[in-house]
Order: structure tokens, then sequence, then C-alpha cells
């Protein structure tokens, strides 16, 4: 059988994060300092799909390690309503593969005239989207074949946690990134064929998380409905008890993504009461009563722990597309550049 | 039959807009009073559930009329990760019908001690989170008994419309939330049969908004999930077509909310493309190709609109969870209080 775009693109995130660090590291700290001078009261992001995904985690990043709050923009805002926002003391970071959907260039060019020093995150660095920005991280992440987003996912993280680094002058989350290469390596090679067993045969599932775990299970759950056809949809750990669980019955699968981090016993807490409601679930990171536990890396640190996360799923779902009948470079209505205003 | 909560309490949204806009008036317009003071470069929400989708609708509100940019942020940030943010020049909305869960109560609190004007939208102004604000909106929605929240989610937009009115000065906009209690005895009454008889039998479903109809589309699949057991899913009709469409194959049942202002061609567009793919669209707001258009009521402010289908889809999904099997006030594993730390 030949290997697929996905499989052989899963495999080379390693590199592929090695790549963007080596390769990175000047623009990374020009935008950096960007953003000290600016001292911005905000930030915003703009984004769709994946990226968006990547876009939820930095919130996270930022909100918890520099205490300044994110707001995800709607690209509808500039593109459709042509609303201008006061943003003289905000940054924006606009993130996309391909830098190239309307909206997002639309949105990020808007940011810049509102006052905003804007920052593109993207594989392209000749694309529109880079060129509408102050500051441009390219991904250095490779051609990317398949459909489905995986290492220029990664990469978008792995670009805003480095920037969040140097702009914080942050050694500790410094030293983390410059490890995921390593972690990267371990975490593509697990095991989590439970997991892919009980998928096989889902209509539905849940994928959950905490902090930026939660934009890991949002990631998750999209790769679940555009490789593997279930419709798998993402809640925090704590927001699944305020009503979404209500259609958690018997057997329903669900993922909880658990990290060595201060939610940890939260997670646990949802993933003990879904199965006690009969629920078949699946949990990183702990063990807990009538969960299966799948395996993590350890000992890394709580800012790219669930970032780790995303290298074994991948992994995992590539192989679970092929078992359910689907191509998993080329799902059903898909194309690689989305183009939506 | 003896009429369920759920009944009654839809019925009785039109009375509880026009008590609210009699009885907040001084707490509105002192809280708009407070926020010129502020001059905010940036507004934070706090919310779970469905005070969370009033949260996006507010989020789009302000950012389409006042300019400034908004941050939903995950209470886990303060209650688990302890974490302050850096609110010198920011105002934060939140929202709970009880007041209560104590990681709301937390955030908010942690975001006057940041330095943000803290604003608490709730039905029980003498609970922790309105003792713990520098305002209080009650509501005054009445007693709500069914579990599946409808007037209180209501009035919580209608409060946040309302203070964003006072504050920007707006006289449309004042008009519009003036003339709601009449939009609503239109709404609760408009017939949406065609879509209850296609859900009666579906597992999963899309609903499809854009802009503030986006949070009116969070709204009606979590109801759909708390009342009536199907899978629904909220999506903007730009960021469905950006993966997620992958698992809309034939009779998928899509509900697209189109309303009439500048996003109704793109939310037209979205629900023609769905159902060229087989899906079952059902569309508001105007005339789509393969999709069956519901009632609503038109000549609408495009703040307002969004909201106002609410009633028309509250009316619908009680009678459907009974055609389901379930009883409306009491979906199964939950409770009228979900407190989550």
């Amino acid at each position: 059988m030949t290997q697929s775009h996905m499989a052989r693109e899963v495999a080379e995130i390693p590199d592929a994060v090695a790549r963007f660090l080596d390769q990175s590291r000047d623009a990374v700290g020009r935008a950096a300092e960007g953003l000290r001078a600016r001292d911005p009261a905000v930030l915003t992001t703009v984004a769709r799909g994946s990226s968006d995904h990547a876009a939820t985690y930095l919130k996270y990043a930022i909100e918890l390690q520099a205490g300044i709050p994110v707001a995800s923009v709607g690209p509808s805002v500039a593109s459709i309503y042509k609303r201008p926002l006061r943003l003289e003391r905000a940054g924006c970071i606009g993130i996309s593969q391909s830098g190239q959907s309307p909206d997002i260039v639309d949105m990020i060019r808007a940011a810049g005239d509102g006052g905003a020093l804007s920052i593109a995150i993207t594989n392209h660095a000749d694309s529109p989207m880079a060129q509408s920005s102050a500051h441009c991280l390219a991904l250095h992440a490779g051609e990317e074949k398949s459909v489905a987003a995986t290492k220029t996912f990664v990469n978008s993280v792995v670009a805003g946690l480095s920037l969040l680094a140097e702009w914080r002058e942050d050694g500790d989350l410094r030293a983390a990134v410059a490890a995921l290469p390593d972690a990267f390596a371990q975490s593509v090679a697990m095991d989590w064929s439970p997991l892919s067993d009980r998928l096989a045969r889902a209509a539905s599932a849940y994928v959950l998380g905490r902090g930026p775990g939660n934009a890991i299970a949002n990631e998750v759950a999209l790769k679940l409905k555009e490789t593997s056809g279930t419709h798998a949809e993402a809640y925090s750990s704590a927001e699944v008890l305020h009503g979404p669980s209500a259609i958690v019955q018997a057997n329903f699968p669900v993922l909880a993504l658990g990290v060595e981090d201060a939610a940890l016993p939260h997670v646990v807490a949802t993933a003990e009461r879904l199965a006690e409601q009969g629920a078949d679930v699946f949990l990183t990171g702990a063990d807990a009563k009538g969960a299966t536990r799948l395996p993590a890396v350890s000992g890394l640190h709580p800012m790219v722990a669930p970032l780790v996360l995303i290298g074994s799923f991948y992994a995992c779902v590539e192989g679970l597309a092929r078992r359910r009948g689907f191509d998993p470079d080329t799902p059903p209505h898909l194309r690689k550049v989305t183009e939506t205003v």
C-alpha cells in the first residue's frame, strides 16, 4: 500500500518543528521586540479552521503567561460588516496556512489600519496575508499535500509559543519550545489503538480539554469530522456539564485530554462523571475510574503538553480514516485552500 | 395534558422583556455611565452554557456597534490557573442566570481586582456574582422552572443590548430594543413545524449563523442537545466550509439562520452549497435553492433580528422534545444550577 500524504506529513512533524525553530529565530525576535514596544492592552486573533484552533491555543497561552486578554475576532467584522475596530493599543495575530482567504486578509489589513501591530503566521511568506502585515512568521513546514492540516497546525502553535517566550523573555517556556522536536518524535510513535478501535464504529463523539487543551480538543474534533466522517464535537471539561452532557448516553465515546497541569483533577472528575453516565471514556495523562488510559509523553511544561498530544492523535486518526473507508488525504467536499468572505 | 414549564416560560418572553425594560432603566443608565467614564480599550465576558451564548451575541453587537474588541475569557483562567489579567482599561461583563457558579464568581472578582469595571447580568440580584460586581443588571425574568433557560437567555441579551444602546447613545438601537416585546409576541407564534418534522428523526444536525446570528446558532444547537437528544452543532456559515462540511452527506439536517443584514447573501450561498451536497436545509429570512424557508419576523434592526428568531425556535423545540419522548423541563443528567470550578 502506498503511504498517504497525511501519514508522511505526520511523521515529518519533529523535523518541521526543528526547521521552524532554526530558520525563524530572527523573525520571531523582531516581532517580539515589536510587541514589547507596543505593550498591548489586548491582542486579537483572526483565523479559520485548524488555524483558528492554533489561535485558541495561543489565546490561553498568552492569557495565562502574559496576563493580557485575547479576543478572537470574526473575520466578518471587517469583510462583511466593514466595521473598523479601535485597536490603538493592540496586537493582531493572523494565522492561515495559505495566507489567502480574502476574509482573513481583509481583517488583518483592517487591524493594521485600526492601529494594531499586525503579525502574520503562515506557511506562505509571499501570501497576501503576509504582505498585509507588519511582521510575518513563516512556518517553514514544507509543502503540505494532505487537505487535512497537520504539520502546519503544529508549527502555527510553535510559532506563537516562540513569539510569546521571546516577548516575555520566559526562559522556562523557551526551553520547553526548544525540546519540542524530541517530544513530538515520541508523541507520533504512541499507540492510541484502543481509541481507534472504539471510534471505528462511532457516529458521534465528544472531545474534552481544559485551558490550552481546549484548543487541542477542537482540533481533534475537526479532524475526526474531516477525515473519518464522525460527528465529533469539542467542549471544555467544565462547559460540557452545563448542558451538552444531556446527550451522553450508554457507550457514547468521549476522549478527555488531560495533561500534568492545575486543571488535571477537574478533567479527571468530568471523565469519571461521564463514565458513570455510561460513556466509553478515554483519558490521557492520568487514571480515572471507568476510563481507558491512553499513553502520553510525560514531564512536559504545561504550556506545551497539550500541543504534544496532537502528534499521537494525528498518527491515530490517519489509520482510523482508512479503517472507516475514507482517503485521509482527500476529505469529501473539501479543498486545500478554502476562500470565504 | 399539563403544559410544560418550558411552554409557559416561552409564552412569557414578551412580558419578561417588557418587565426588564421597565424595571432596569436606572441600573442600565448607571452601568452605561460607568462604561463611558472608563472608555475601555477592551471588554471581557465570562459565562457558561446558554449565558455564554448571550455573551457571544453581545461580543458581535459591541464589536460591530462600538468598534471595541471583546474577549471571552475562560473562567478557568482565574478559578484554576489563578492568573490575574491586566485589565486597567477594560470592562468585564459576567452573565449567569443563577449568579452562583464558583468559577464565574471567581473570574468576575478577579477582573475587578485586575482593574476592570465589572458588570453582572443575572436573574438573582442577591447572588454572589452580583455582590462581587460594581454594577448589576437584574433580569426581572421571574422564576424559571425549566432546566433549559429560555426567558432568562432572551433577557440576558436584551440587558446587554440595552446597555450598549445607552452607553453609545444609539437612538436606532434604543428604538429597536423598545420594540422587542412586540417582535417576540409575533416570533413565539410562528410555525416552524417543517423543521420539527425533519428533526423528529435526526441523530445529528448543523445550525448555522453569521455575526450575532452565530450566537443564536449556538443557543439553538445546545437546546437541541438538552431537550431533544439530538447531536446538533453550531458553526458560522463561513467556518462550516473550512472542514466541518465533510460530514454533510445526503439528508443531513441543516438549519441556517438568515436575517436581513449584510451577511444574508453569504448565509444563502452556504445554504445552497450544502443543499447541493444533499443536505436537508431549512433557512430563515430568505429563499434559497433546494432549501425550505421558515417564517420570521421581518423589518427588524439587524442587531436584534437574530435574537428574535430564538422565540420561534424555543416554541418549536418544546414540542419537538415531547415528540422525541423527552420531558422538556428535565433534560437527562442536568440540574438548573451547575456549579463547576
